[in-house]
């Protein structure tokens, strides 16, 4: 056996947990988690946690997620592959939280370890975001008197999406003892609540190899390769019992003798694209085949090279700044592990795949918030994440003919078939913004590329097909204006408004784009008659849109006016919880108080349509009344004023985001990572405060940096025409 | 055995069913109803029929209600004690079906009654108003080659609230055979898919005695015992089986043999007041003392005479018009049998206690739809139905408080207790004008009764509770008006509206009603401060309420000409169906299309204060745009339409009122009677055509007639000062 050994720790690239707190258990969790793109393993112990069960059964139902108070359990084991779904008995279809393969347990002359109830020095854990490597480091002192040093150290491999391993070293530093071990995989666990399984095989395959298969309610087959390795002779067995399938063995250690166990984790589905085989079974034996070939040591090596090779594209370097350097690192990590860009049929979900929080659906978040990071530093996986919206378009159909429209709407909350998932129908039915947000997004790629033929291919069937829903979503007035009512933009604290200046200004640009590239080639088979463009043109032109005030404010719709003032300071009365915690719904619904940036969104987006004295003066107007509830905002309004030279403001939006998932107080990452505000981080600092233009603003890359006191440079490394270059912003 | 006999057929007191018609069993089973205000069951057939299982376990969630489609069994026993409530896991608090006592089948020689399997011809069967009692004949025809003559009778004793009876005749007219009967309660029953029973205790007290028990997942014990008397000597036995407790018996009948039935049933619960005792079982137990002391004939007669004397103070008799007579007599038996003078711990359902649609829960339907009938032939009624929102004063303050308000706030879908039991949040939050509305009922009790007492000892709480609700939910604006925002009005088709005029009209009137008794007394229990009597005045004062316009319309609420027009030919394909069915709730919330009277129910109300001019212009504007999808609807645009005199459009309404529940091809009562709808037909007769005016307009009792042709005259009995009087209007 070659022992593995992780890199050297370096603070600036781990993000580090100095003391076990069983409050912070499930927000480690969540920040820890591990992934390839192809799976995802949240940071749970190997060992599981004392009066922790994981098979509970409870019913979730459909709820407000910011708002909803969930069952906490002090941890939640969560194993994800982007893709493999099944339907929820109250919360349609969901994610569905695979079988536990890290699971390892050890017990010293009968007594367990365990973090609730051991006596632990010497705690550590970190990620090590070089390689997404999760270690622990802690000494353990059994009642008997043993002490036991131990190191943890696991990775899902980047270099093969179907293998993961663990490695466990104990030492007895002082006394002897009888060693018990087991490391299997776990199907005893729940998603929301509910056992997706609809049949579990357990097979021992010889001494030391379990194979674990389940059948999901979706329809699948996921199977679980698991062996076991030890440094030592030790006669192992390998078992199933109604939860789990194992290997465990027994022996004794004396004094100062160590056991490496290296674990093999092989996973596939029926779902797989062909990596080596389609056939699960077999992709697990034959990936377990070659990584005994191959070594732990060799394996930990190629990952390793995988991860630098993303890292090599993507990390932006902040000198200056240490705190905000590890925290852009998170984010970008966990933009780089959540991603999978060899599979177009799924994307990155609202909680990354780091939680069962929103179910591991898809938003707006997708194409607003992650994609500049991809477009910028890997245009490929850019390109796959707006292929997913390619291959859900028949959904999008099946959503808009649901309401009874033409063309495509895309749903509020996508499923992996791109149907409406959303069990709010004030989300639902009036958020519709995402539909053109898409177009939006389409174009951002093809400006800051030039793959024109994305479009022709891809991007034209989207466009026609939810400019045909936008002719009938409108109503059109006396006036000759087209208006559209009964819409939720961005901002989620006013349901039903008319005239939503973000949407309908990217409905407009969405409709103008379809327009122009239409002009350039006609594709016969979306059959698009002279009269429909003749209509996308009237409704473009005549789509209502007052961007002008006298007092140069944009009104976030028609009635803003109309909304009631709120005394922040009467409601809000601890700034640190979400303001909707505060007020209840209705009063909520009728206040001039926004959840998240709404015009400001949509003047950021646009930028150059706008004076920096318009951005100014709306910046004014409505930071003061937004409330960031949402964790989609304050990168926003970070962005702007970096902008507008409001260093001070723009520093506490920084933090502000940061903390949104980093602060082991807020406990942000217990329910997964917000990766839609990972995604805005990169943006409010390269956007932001190194004043990068978007491919909308310029075809150079050309930075009209805003950096805060302190920081000396930041050196921002951006893909173009195939090509990766560094840029130094000062 | 004293044979009793129903009276005697006559068609303007009868609604019958000519032919059984498996499809519409639902319907006549809620349309043929019985109950005495204590308790309710609805038509189903004695034996059962095959091929249902009422047992049926199946998992209904929340849903538009309007709009829901039903898991369709072809029939529903629905046995209901208002404020026998409980959890429903999925619908809040519901009231609970009970077991069924009025079951009872019939073997001959091994082959059993039943209407889908057995060959029956001569059947008929109906619903006597008169007394409230259910008759039906038939003759089946065997497979042996026996033909049966059988005629069933029952009824729910009117003057003793515990008992039941029914009675079954059985003639062999050819052939002889072997008969096997059995009689008892069944609990297998569920409520909207679930079974609300934690224990059930089935006792055989003697030979032809049997007593059911069940506790309730609310926490109630409802007792019912059952007995069985037959006019031949037959050897009877009484058993339980896990859904049972029965008596059953076998004997030989030979050609021209009858076999009579009866039972005799006694029901209470451990929530009564005590009418004798307040022990359930003891209460069964002394009223079959008192049922067999006195004998089924002479317990008939009794309840005849109170059901008669209801009719006396309620029957209006239309001349000239048979059907709207027997249509309307249809709608007042159904207000007279779901009413419970006795008890103001309840008021009556949505649904009239005939199913379960509504879960059993109480909207302002009671204030505004069903009071008027009752103040006007029943006063005490009226009074206890107001007592009701006096006793869940408590729920209303608790609601308020729970949205952050001060004072008593009523719920959209009030539980027993007052609690919101509401699913869907847009009614639940924002359709708040029940709150004002109760104010205005309990004024037109008092302008009618000069009960005065009644706002000292009660009324008095309410008004300042709810007045201090409404100070707190306005918003104050800049140009010191007062304005409700958020908010739903009687059309529910646009869910959040500012200063909807019929609730800011109804606040604004119950504030005044406030400020008014306020000044006669000033209750010291309510710790009123004249800080908060200048507050109501001042909110009642500039309280937003624009009742004019250039056009003399009354806009519904401020935008209300921002919402799109909509082509309803386009859209409402079927004018037998709904409107919403055609159209996405998105859609239909952004359009100008009423689901029901919003305007023109606030004029109707505050008739006094518009002109006939102002009427009609808001007529002829609203009524091309109301679907009149709610059944709460048609009769406020058809009594409008009498007193603008036109004729046609007034009987069409009248017809579409009728028709809600009678019509059986559109099967309206099959969850339940729409008992709303009978008040408002109620409405329509004596408001609309006889023209009478309220105590809001007159003290004295004034007719101003707008009969259709060919009717001749209309005589209505009101009740004024204690005394009946009869109105004959031509």
């Amino acid at each position: 056996m070659f022992v593995m050994n992780g890199n050297k720790y370096d603070s600036n690239w781990c993000l580090t947990e100095e003391t076990y707190d069983p409050e912070k258990s499930k927000h480690y969790e969540g920040l820890f988690t591990q992934g390839n793109g192809y799976m995802d393993v949240r940071g749970s112990y190997e060992e599981g946690l004392a009066g922790v069960d994981q098979a509970r059964e409870y019913e979730r139902k459909p709820a407000n997620v910011t708002l909803e108070k969930h069952l906490k359990e002090q941890s939640n084991w969560g194993t994800y592959i982007p893709g493999i779904v099944g339907k929820h008995p109250h919360l349609m279809t969901e994610i569905i939280n695979l079988p536990y393969f890290f699971e390892t347990g050890f017990c010293i002359n009968g007594e367990t370890l365990d973090m609730n109830e051991s006596k632990i020095t010497g705690y550590k854990r970190w990620l090590d975001m070089r390689d997404g490597s999760l270690n622990r480091h802690l000494t353990w002192h059994t009642k008997n008197g043993q002490t036991v040093e131990m190191e943890f150290f696991r990775f899902i491999s980047k270099e093969n999406a179907h293998l993961a391993i663990s490695q466990i070293k104990l030492k007895l530093v002082s006394g002897n003892g009888e060693i018990t071990f087991f490391g299997g995989a776990n199907v005893g666990v729940r998603t929301n609540g509910f056992n997706h399984f609809t049949g579990t095989e357990i097979s021992a395959i010889d001494k030391n190899t379990v194979q674990v298969a389940v059948d999901t309610n979706g329809g699948n087959k996921v199977v679980i390769l698991s062996k076991l390795l030890t440094n030592r002779k030790v006669a192992t067995v390998s078992l199933g019992d109604e939860k789990r399938g194992f290997t465990t063995g027994t022996l004794e250690l004396g004094e100062g003798e160590e056991l490496v166990i290296q674990r093999i984790i092989t996973v596939a589905t029926d779902r797989d694209k062909a990596d080596y085989v389609t056939d699960p079974f077999e992709t697990c034996a034959k990936t377990m085949d070659y990584a005994l070939e191959t070594g732990c040591d060799v394996l930990l090596n190629r990952h390793q090279g995988k991860w630098f090779s993303y890292w090599n594209r993507s990390d932006v370097i902040i000198e200056g700044d240490d705190r905000v350097q590890k925290a852009l690192r998170m984010s970008i990590y966990h933009l780089l592990r959540a991603d999978n860009d060899r599979d177009d049929r799924v994307a990155i979900c609202a909680k990354g795949y780091a939680g069962a929080a929103y179910f591991g659906r898809y938003f707006w978040d997708t194409e607003i918030s992650l994609l500049p990071f991809f477009i910028y530093t890997n245009p490929e996986a850019a390109k796959k994440l707006l292929m997913f919206r390619y291959n859900t378009l028949a959904g999008a159909k099946r959503n808009a003919h649901a309401y009874g429209y033409k063309g495509a709407r895309y749903p509020w909350e996508s499923s992996v078939t791109g149907d409406e998932e959303c069990a709010n129908w004030q989300y639902a039915d009036h958020e519709v913004h995402v539909t053109a947000d898409i177009v939006y997004a389409i174009m951002h790629y093809v400006h800051a590329t030039e793959d024109v033929d994305f479009i022709r291919k891809y991007g034209i069937d989207i466009m026609v097909e939810t400019a045909r829903y936008w002719c009938t979503r409108v109503d059109k007035f006396a006036d000759g204006s087209y208006q559209l009512l009964g819409v939720m933009g961005p901002d989620e604290y006013l349901p039903i408004t008319s005239n939503n200046r973000y949407t309908n200004k990217m409905v407009k640009y969405s409709l103008e784009q379809t327009i122009f590239w239409l002009e350039q080639f006609r594709p016969e088979h979306l059959n698009v008659t002279d009269e429909e463009i003749a209509m996308f043109k009237d409704v473009a032109s005549n789509l209502k849109l007052e961007l002008e005030s006298p007092e140069g404010i944009i009104l976030q719709c028609d009635e803003f006016l109309n909304y009631a003032d709120i005394d922040f300071d009467s409601v809000w009365k601890d700034r640190s919880k979400c303001f909707g915690t505060f007020i209840s719904q209705e009063r909520n619904y009728r206040s001039k108080a926004l959840k998240q940036a709404d015009v400001l969104e949509m003047m950021m987006l646009f930028r150059n349509e706008f004076t920096k004295e318009e951005l100014q003066a709306n910046y004014d107007y409505y930071e003061p009344i937004t409330t960031h509830d949402s964790s989609l905002s304050a990168a926003v309004h970070g962005i702007i004023a970096a902008w507008l030279g409001k260093e001070d403001e723009a520093l506490a939006f920084l933090d502000r985001v940061i903390n949104i998932d980093m602060d082991d107080n807020k406990l942000g990452a217990e329910e997964g990572i917000h990766i839609a505000n990972c995604g805005g981080l990169w943006q409010l600092i390269v956007f932001g405060f190194a004043g990068m233009k978007t491919a909308f603003e310029s075809d150079e890359i050309i930075f009209e940096p805003h950096l805060p006191k302190g920081w000396k440079k930041i050196i921002i490394p951006i893909e173009r025409n195939g090509e990766i270059k560094r840029y130094e912003v000062k």
